[in-house]
C-alpha cells in the first residue's frame, strides 16, 4: 500500500471518471510492457492493480475479456501466469504512443485548414484519423503535416479570429482537461515531496497518468495550442504528463515488490 | 443607318436578351459622357438609340424614367433637349467603370478564401460588395486583394481542386459569357473587315459592346481565371471588349452624323 503522499497523487488520479477495468489493463501493459517478448506476471499485475484500487476479481473478469478481444495473451509458467499483449495489441498501442508520449516540444506549431468537395466528404471519425478535427461540415482543421485527402482545397490561414477556438474547441473536454490538470498538479506536489518512490509506486503512478491523460488526448486530433482558447488546458496537461513521466522512469518490473 | 458588315455587328450585340430600354441609356451615357459636364444632344442621342434599334417612344419613355429615378438632367437649348447624368448617376458610372473597363493584366492573379464567424455572418449581397463570392454558407472567395471584413478567418489557398469552379461557378452566367464570346467574336470580324468606321458607327457599336458586357460583369465579383472551369469564357470576354473598344475609341460627339 501507498503511504501519503504519494496515496493522495493516486487518489486524484484514480478517483477521475469513466475507469473502466479492461481500459485500464490496456493502459497497464502499453506502457509497461509494450515491446515484442515483455510479460507481466500475475503477480505484480495483482498488485498494481490492487494499489490503483481495482479488485482481483475485477481485473480477471477484465483479463479475460481482454483475451477474447485478441488484446491479451495468458500462458502459465509454474505457478504463475505470464501476461502479454499480443502483436495485434502492440501494434495498436504502439500506434498510439506518439500522440500518448510525445513531448511538448513536439507538439504541432502551424495548422491548415481543408475544405472537403461536396461529393468527396468523409466521415468526420475518417478525417479524426487524418488529424483533422471538423470546423463545419466540409471543413476540417489539422496540423500542417497532416496530410489532407485527394482533392481536399487545402488553405493557410492569415488570421486567427477569436470565434474560432470558441466554435471548434470541444466544451466537455476542455471541462475534463481542466480536472485533469487540477489533479496532475496534486501529483506533482506528491511527487516533488516523496522521500522515497518505490518501483512500485513508480508503477501505479505512470499507470494512471498515462491512462487518464490517454483517456482525453485520443478522443480529438491534436492542434496548436494557438487554435485553442486561452482556457484550454490540454497543452498544458501534456506539459505535466511529460515532466512527471520523467520523474518516474519506466521501473524494471522485476524490482516490484509483492509485499 | 449601318451598313454590312457594321450592321451583322450590331445585330449580334442587339439581340443578346434582356436589353432595357432605360438600362441601355444608363450604358450610353456612362460611356460616352461620364464626366462633368459632359452632355448628349437630343438629336444625337435619338439616332444613336435608333441604330441600336430602339424606337424614338421607348427612348422618350425611358429617358423620363430616369429623370424620375434621379439619374438624368434634361435642359432645354433652344429646339435641342440637352441630357446629362446627374451628379448621383455619374458617381453611380464612375463607381462601376473599373469593373467593365479594367485591362485584363489588371485582373486579380491571386485570390484568397474567407470564413465568417456563426454570429458575424454577412448577407450574400454585403460580401459580394466587398468583391466575396460565396462557396458555401460562410465561406467566401474574393481577389487578395478585396479587403475582408473585420473577424473573418482568411486563408491562403495551396491547392486547387477542380471541384472548387464546378461548385462556385455560376452556371446561367456561364452560358450568358458563352453567348456574349459569341457576339463578340462577331463583331471583331465585322470591326476587321469594315472599309470605314464613322464616329456614328463607333458610339453605336461601343454602347452596345458595354452594355452586354456589363451587365453579365457587374452581377458577379471578380475572381482570377485560375478558380473558373476551362470553359468560362468571363476573361475572354474582357479580352475581347478590351481590344474592341480600343480600336473604337470613344468618338467626339459633334461628329456624329445626323443624316
Amino acid at each position: 500500500m501507498l503511504t501519503k503522499p504519494l496515496s493522495d497523487a493516486v487518489e486524484a488520479l484514480a478517483t477521475l471518471k469513466n475507469q473502466r477495468v479492461w481500459s485500464l489493463l490496456v493502459t497497464v501493459f502499453g506502457d509497461l510492457a509494450q515491446n515484442d517478448g515483455d510479460v507481466i506476471e500475475g503477480p505484480v499485475l495483482s498488485v498494481l492493480m490492487s494499489d490503483i484500487g481495482i479488485k482481483a476479481e475485477a481485473t480477471r473478469v477484465a483479463l479475460h475479456r481482454l483475451r477474447n478481444d485478441g488484446w491479451i495473451n495468458s500462458v502459465k509458467s509454474g505457478r504463475n501466469s505470464l501476461h502479454s499483449l499480443t502483436a495485434s495489441g502492440r501494434k495498436e498501442s504502439s500506434a498510439a504512443s506518439p500522440r500518448i508520449y510525445g513531448h511538448p516540444n513536439d507538439a504541432p506549431k502551424h495548422w491548415h485548414l481543408l475544405i472537403m468537395g461536396s461529393t468527396s466528404a468523409r466521415s468526420r471519425k475518417a478525417m479524426a484519423q487524418l488529424g483533422f478535427a471538423q470546423l463545419m461540415p466540409r471543413v476540417y482543421l489539422g496540423p500542417r503535416d497532416a496530410t489532407p485527402p485527394e482533392g481536399a482545397l487545402v488553405l493557410s490561414p492569415t488570421t486567427l479570429p477569436p470565434w474560432l477556438a470558441e466554435q471548434f474547441e470541444p466544451k466537455d473536454l476542455a471541462k475534463d482537461y481542466a480536472e485533469l490538470h487540477q489533479a496532475l498538479q496534486r501529483v506533482q506536489n506528491a511527487v516533488d515531496q516523496a522521500a522515497l518512490i518505490t518501483p512500485r509506486d513508480t508503477a501505479v503512478l505512470r499507470c494512471l497518468i498515462v491512462h487518464n491523460w490517454r483517456r482525453l488526448v485520443l478522443k480529438h486530433p491534436e492542434l496548436p495550442r494557438d487554435l485553442y482558447s486561452p482556457g484550454w488546458l490540454g497543452h498544458d496537461c501534456r506539459s505535466l504528463v511529460s515532466s512527471l513521466l520523467s520523474k518516474l522512469p519506466k521501473p524494471d518490473l522485476g524490482q516490484i515488490s509483492l509485499e
